[in-house]
């Protein structure tokens, strides 16, 4: 039975990174006799420039008929000051989510024993720092209406958006956090800031609620300026992290640059019946587009993600993380992740060399 | 001619570390016959208690007499399931802000010399760190209406909140940035999330248009995911950032968290006369309130900043943060941030130790 994989690469270092994962796909699809087949599609910038639209009918119809998509990077300078809000690459990232319905965001901050020096935290702060923050994806402030910018009374103009869920939003991304705390090791931390906004009072409820489901979970809530403080002070106080859509972007962004190898982090977008999207996640990094300076391992480890989760495919998968933990150990590096003693490689020689290692 | 200064000890911690302050401030009242009446006042969880109500009438009247307010911390477990969300300590706090229109929020994150080793980041990346966050104090989703929780069709709860900003709001916390930013190194850097959120896409807007007006100063415009980041790996970039009210309480925590030593911040929350709320960074610390174990040199820090900011007496505020470095130099330490060799001191001898080195 063949499955169809379709490959996002976006804009800036997307399509470098995108195109050495391909490469590490194809190798794995032979061993492992996979029957992926791959496709590709635009969205993104590069999508406005070729038609017009973040999100083109056709990606989406291809996303949906997907068995998996794997996701370069979107967004640019180019595309910023664009005047008409629903024209910007991220629109296209956005409406992916939303339509495809991938509430169940993973994002994994795991700091590599090879790389412990790229951190600019002191080793004893960081060593062995292994947190999940997952982040609640197609709901609060980003998709909540009413929103926009208008003119009050007097001509003053006012921007507003509105931050809402209702219980079962809060409720399949609680589970979904339990249940990977369930799988680790049992220690799940809601944050929310319930002292000051009633729709995190709602939060906080529901997971109360659902830690009866799951006794053998302990089940913490913590106020976001302080989950943003402890994330600093004492991460590995962390397993899991369940949090809506804003908070989530924001501390799991600040967790995977605790590891100082944000080049290395992949991450899964999940639906309720585990189809997903995977991507790195770093942006799309456009001062270094096109020079070979991209690290694709975060891209490449998002693909073992997409084997894993999506396509049950988990020796393919353990293979290609093993490759890239060996890539590491014979001292390539691309440039962010460089130090003394190892061996600078371009975005194609750190692609061949996974490749190469499988 | 007097001035009326108006404490409030709060909760947790609270009390200890306002007398502590109360000590030194009474000792710089004499040395410099500043002419300062000191009264206090219950807000918070002990308000709760007494009155029934965060911000008794009586406490507001006072604060609006006052010439300057110096707050401990409100908050704590025992008020923190009141199903009435109106009856919470931090109600108490966040109706003084509003009420007095304090809605300008100045955050240093300063690393002293003596405490390096406290931060949890390598020396390198946070040896001289010096940042102020500017902080929109009286705005955004902390009091943007429609909010609350209520059904939908079907019975299905949600609870929503409105993030929200007006031209003129934005304008006028731009301006106390950009003057801050102007006595400065003259950086400022912008935090907004425009890619996603309209209320910021204005908030950019006006930010950019306000900069004609300061030609001398530099700004820039970061993501809100991107700074949290950035602090955590090179924050030395960052001179002055400016942000709304729900980013800045996240984004100064971290910040704050990045010197290692949150019992060492002072802040201020200034209204558009310059008449100020002083407190320190830190919370309330229920767990350790009465053990003698708290740091008071934050809201010791705080009455050095009151006295500069809003009673113009720059000579004595230059005084009590000399006493705070001196003795730092003595190595005494609060448990907070105590480390080798140093003197592990109570709230009251590190109180004591002040007023001596007065
Ligand atoms: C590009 C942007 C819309 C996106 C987000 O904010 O969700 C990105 O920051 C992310 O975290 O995937
Ligand atoms: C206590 C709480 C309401 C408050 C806030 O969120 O503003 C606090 O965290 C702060 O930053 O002063």
């Amino acid at each position: 039975m063949s499955k169809n994989i379709l490959l996002l690469p976006g804009d800036g270092i997307g399509p470098e990174i995108v195109a050495e994962t391909r490469k590490v796909l194809e190798v794995v699809n032979e061993k492992y006799d996979l029957g992926l087949e791959l496709n590709e599609a635009l969205v993104g910038g590069s999508a406005i420039d070729a038609t017009g639209k973040p999100l083109p009918d056709e990606t989406l119809a291809a996303a949906k008929a997907a068995d998996a998509i794997l996701l370069g990077a979107v967004g640019g300078p180019k595309w910023d000051t664009n005047p008409d809000f629903q024209i910007r690459p991220e629109k296209g990232l956005l409406g992916l989510r939303t339509e495809l319905e991938l509430f169940g965001n993973l994002r994994p901050a795991i700091l590599y024993p090879q790389l412990a020096h790229a951190s600019t935290l002191k080793e004893e702060v960081v060593s062995g720092l292994d947190i999940l923050i997952v982040r609640e994806l197609t709901g609060g402030i980003y998709f909540g209406k009413p929103r926009g910018i208008r003119e009050k009374e007097g001509g003053v103009r006012e921007g507003y958006n509105t931050y809402v869920y209702d219980e079962n939003e809060i409720r399949r991304i609680g589970r979904v956090a339990f249940e990977a705390a369930r799988a680790r090791n049992k220690k799940l931390c809601s944050v929310d800031k319930a002292n000051v906004l009633e729709v995190t009072v709602l939060w906080r409820e529901i997971m109360e609620e659902l830690k009866t489901e799951y006794p053998d979970v302990e089940l913490s809530h913590m106020y976001v300026d302080n989950a943003a403080m402890q994330l600093v002070r004492a991460p590995k106080q962390f397993d899991v992290i369940v949090t809506g859509n804003m908070f989530g972007d924001i501390l799991s962004d600040a967790a995977a640059m605790l590891t100082g190898s944000i080049g290395m982090l992949p991450s899964a977008s999940l639906d309720k019946n585990g189809k997903g999207m995977y991507e790195p996640c770093h942006g799309s990094a456009p001062d270094i587009a096109g020079q070979g300076k991209a690290n694709p391992l975060a891209t490449i480890l998002s693909a073992a993600m997409m084997l894993r989760y999506s396509l049950d495919q988990g020796q393919a998968a353990d293979a290609i993380e093993a490759a890239v933990s060996k890539v590491l150990d014979q001292g390539l590096r691309t440039p962010d992740i460089l130090s003394e003693g190892m061996r600078q490689v371009s975005t194609a020689e750190m692609g061949d060399a996974v490749v190469a290692a499988l």
